[in-house]
């Protein structure tokens, strides 16, 4: 992460962070389902790796767009969580993404960092790799707003 | 479908436009793991209902932006579909989303309309509609751009 | 506006706010340069018209994404300033607009609406109609998410 | 550029391409009027330079996210012009844009590189710069899908 999104490093972040970093990729049933997992934390970003199944394709078979949405929305969900307070949670509030490729190969690596942190708002961006027979190829990009808000009261 | 689409009328949709929407839905194994059911087509237009349950959500018990970005996408591609000719698929090039509300409810309802067809790109959007005691509320928003491409040849 | 965005109607649309309107169409040089005009306000809706000139085009003589982009961007923010409070201000956080056709003609009709309003956010989007020879044409349709921020004080 | 996008180099851009970036950025009128000059052209990447006037701003003082977008979309059409053959053109289907900060300052600086070249889609990025009193910040950052067309002939 460079300086311009937060001057905390991966070596501070917080007990508390991890705690709501993992929450956010462990507590959510539908990414429980989809399988991805969290394989790198620093301030301002993280990186998720989804080994593919067939459970995972369109009708055509590549990877659903569905799932690079959902893997590049979550992963960069995680990512600005890093950067907010105890008490408060990220909501998407809309995100883009670019199918640059048609996506078929063995498993998807997700990197996603904050380009811009904030009290109210945090931009991020997530590349999507896909590993094939001949390496990894980049296969979607994506860029999310997030909205910060204080954590919902338990019902 | 207003004017501005397409002057096929839903009683014109050819029945290997039909056999190839089905396929979209049918066929992708994502979607029969996620769950949605198509209510509705006509041409330049598609609509399906997502019963919620507990695997649709994120970890604070709202759908799960993925959830709602995968429904918008697939529904605006079978919307896509119902304007191609045999030989030819869809493939979603690139989408935005916008959540416009933390949806939680019974029911998501799926509104897709082509807005602009062509031989090479075809414009669409999706409403996401939820269900709640207080009746049908708009809770999300996309813009998808769909390429339309020859069918790739089995393996 | 439907009951979705918003209570109010255009009639109660106050002094104040209409002031904010004003203030936001020509108030900005960009805007003045560029030339729209403001054709009607009600709360959570605009419409500006822009009569073409070659001014606005691009090297292969069609109307310039740019221009466009800036009439989307502008008339779907008076459509949420329509919704503010005094000493409040909306910014654009990020937009997304289709180019659905090639723009030529005389002039282009923009119609913006609040898709949801919001103490924080305002979703918005906005439709580009191009006055042709054979009729009014949709020529592009962009999706606005708007930060409602308090006024800046003067330097 | 990386060897994801292209295998050509800065050395290798033929006259052809040049001649067709220079067309794109002094033959549009928008363009030309809004100001802006290409400092660095390679195959695949271009970066231009805005000297900013009163006439780039809103109401309120910033840079008009108006002109941030033609600049960001100008500018990547210009990189993807870099990778296209003799007898096409580049035509911008649509563009995302996320204003992170209010810009205010004196010069800005868009850098914009194809992230996927393609024969009928070419997705671009582009990042913009403020140039303050306390260094160039980043200010814009933009995703573009470009269509590839035939050269339309002239009337």
């Amino acid at each position: 992460m460079n300086g311009e999104t937060d001057s905390r490093s991966a070596s501070t972040l917080t007990e508390c962070r991890i705690e709501e970093i993992d929450r956010v990729f462990q507590g959510a049933p539908f990414i429980r389902q989809l399988g991805p997992r969290l394989v790198r934390v620093s301030a301002g970003e993280c990186e998720s790796l989804l080994d593919l199944e067939r459970s995972h394709l369109q009708q055509d078979g590549y990877v659903h767009a569905g799932v690079q949405a959902t893997l590049a929305d979550h992963t960069a969900g995680a990512a600005g969580a890093t950067l907010i307070r105890s008490g408060q949670i990220v909501l998407t509030a809309e995100f883009k993404i670019s199918l640059l490729r048609a996506a078929r190969g063995e498993r998807l690596c997700c990197q996603a960092r904050v380009l811009k942190p904030g009290s109210r708002l945090i931009f991020a961006e997530s590349e999507i790799y896909c590993d094939t027979s001949a390496g990894a190829v980049l296969v979607a990009k994506a860029s999310v707003t997030l909205a910060v808000l204080p954590r919902p009261k338990p019902d």
